[in-house]
């Protein structure tokens, strides 16, 4: 790491020292240029987007895998197994998270780091809890600004956490190459709770907690998924969504999921559809980017506030159409 | 109506001759009003936003009704029969459509007015095709406006039909005060096809066809939908969604459809819920015509086409984030 001039004063880097330490896999300078990155202050945001720049020529070398699933699925324990198997690959590994749910200073998931306190010793994993709370688009934008920065500092494998909440696993999904769902093994009507949107995104199912008085529903679950996939129409990739099941607590089926994870990427890379994926989801955050700037150029303008509120109330009360009052606010914001 | 002045020529008619037209009912003159609605061009597009300012102190006096289902529900035959009741019982109807996958010129839904023959020979009766197809956007604008010039033209029951493809079900749930959807009685994997969210909109599920060998098979539905309602939360109007039965054939339980609509109607004026969903609905409706109107100003700006072209080449071929690329083409959008 580089030196700190001053001990009392947090020092001031160039983005060119942020991004040769990143480049270099600095893993503490990493995690201050992911700080400006989740920074609100203005100098914070240009600096994060210098360093970027320059760290993007060293980006897209690695797997992006995101994981979901319900509280109590068993989600960290999961990471922990798997991460470690992956590290113990003699890979390189980087834990983020998006929980736009998470009010709290440092974020519900991944908040607390001793949760995964075998993976955070590893020298080969970077964990991060999630950007705190803000709207899922900013959040999202940070995440994936992070997994850039995390390929920059030589990250092969980037796990992606989301609690399974609906809009956040869209999100997700949108940024990663492998999307894994964890299920619990349960009664009959496990199929009833599952969110069909979210089962059509999974590239694998994996039922968790496959031990002891659970190998034979986990057995019985399986099956159940597969035929449950069955009916949902083929991914255009050609690949078929896997289910399997895995033990964190006995660490059986972990190296399992790793496989087909590399056969899936395998799979992709031939046929092309790995890089064409990344291609479309590359235009597609470049169009929600837009959108999301012009709202903000937009909302932030003081003279459509002040008129924004009238309008408001005269929508609200129906004296006027919410497409007249629309115009209206464009047509004072063209000539502002 | 008013006489066109030329048999040769298209008549042009002021805003103001238009508005009052409409308000005194004249059929004619409002299926005119809502071709300029629909029309992509601008003088048509002025025009109509007049003819709506003036129109908007007469709006909002009727039930909003969107009703969905899958194809071979018997959408038509039930908007017939239903229709014909509401006419029956000495109200104005208007049925309108939104089918954002229709590309034909009239549209696929009730392109054919015979479909609904009786119906549309009603003089109480007003049947409007889908508008020609669009983004979902514009074609939910397009609706909504023809909602507004049908209640000031005195149309006191609005049926919005959509075919049940997913986006466009939420499109008009946003725009309804009750929302029907169509199911058909079958095999007892009945649950499988429905679409959770579609389900969560519903605030009555009818099933169709319940006539000669379906009626029991209807029984049976009707069982298994008020079971599976019962997983779903509570709605915050306190409406507890009904499951029935009807057949349009038979002419059976279209009078208890209009009661139930009768009775949500009176359940959430009473506790306030139905104007309050009105108010947030055109809260709602206004954001998202900003929406729109912010896209369409910054892409049909060719400075930004030009360098957007570019950068979407960067992006895709992973020289910049979508971040950076985004942060530049806005910066030119504000220079220009």
């Amino acid at each position: 790491m580089i030196k700190p001039q001053s001990s009392h004063k947090r020092p001031i880097f160039s983005a060119k020292e942020y991004a040769d330490a990143i480049i270099s896999g600095d893993r503490s300078m990493l995690g201050r240029a992911i700080t400006l990155v989740e920074s609100t202050r203005k100098d914070h945001r240009v600096l994060a987007q210098q360093i970027l720049e320059l760290c993007m020529p060293y980006t897209g070398n690695s797997v992006r895998i995101g994981i979901t699933g319900v509280p109590g699925v068993g989600k960290s324990t999961f990471i922990e197994s798997f991460g470690q198997y992956v590290c113990g690959q003699n890979k390189k590994l980087a834990v983020l998270a998006i929980d736009p749910s998470s009010e709290q200073g440092l974020g519900s998931i991944l908040g607390d780091k001793t949760r995964m306190e075998m993976l955070s010793r590893s020298e080969h994993a970077f964990i991060r809890p999630s950007p705190t709370a803000g709207s899922l688009g900013g959040v999202a934008r940070k995440t994936r600004e992070s997994i850039l920065l995390c390929e920059a500092a030589g990250y092969e494998v980037i796990l992606i956490e989301t609690v399974g909440v609906g809009q956040s696993e869209t999100t997700v999904h949108s940024m990663v190459d492998f999307f894994l769902l964890l299920m619990l093994a349960g009664a009959g009507d496990d199929l009833q709770g599952i969110k069909r949107g979210i089962m059509e995104m999974a590239d694998t199912i994996a039922i968790t907690k496959a031990d002891g008085d659970n190998v034979q529903k986990s057995t019985t679950a399986i099956a159940d998924y597969k035929s449950a996939l069955h009916l949902l129409p083929p991914k255009n990739n050609g690949w078929i969504a896997k289910v399997t099941s895995c033990s964190s607590f006995e660490n059986k089926g972990i190296d399992e999921i790793w496989s087909i994870i590399e056969s899936y990427k395998n799979h992709c890379i031939v046929n092309k559809h790995f890089f064409e994926k990344r291609k479309e989801q590359a235009q597609y955050w470049l169009n929600e980017s837009i959108q999301d700037e012009l709202s903000q150029l937009f909302y932030s303008n003081p003279k459509i506030q002040k008129e924004l509120k009238h309008l408001t109330q005269d929508v609200i009360q129906g004296k006027t159409s919410p497409f007249l009052a629309s115009n209206k606010l464009i047509d004072l914001f063209k000539k502002s």
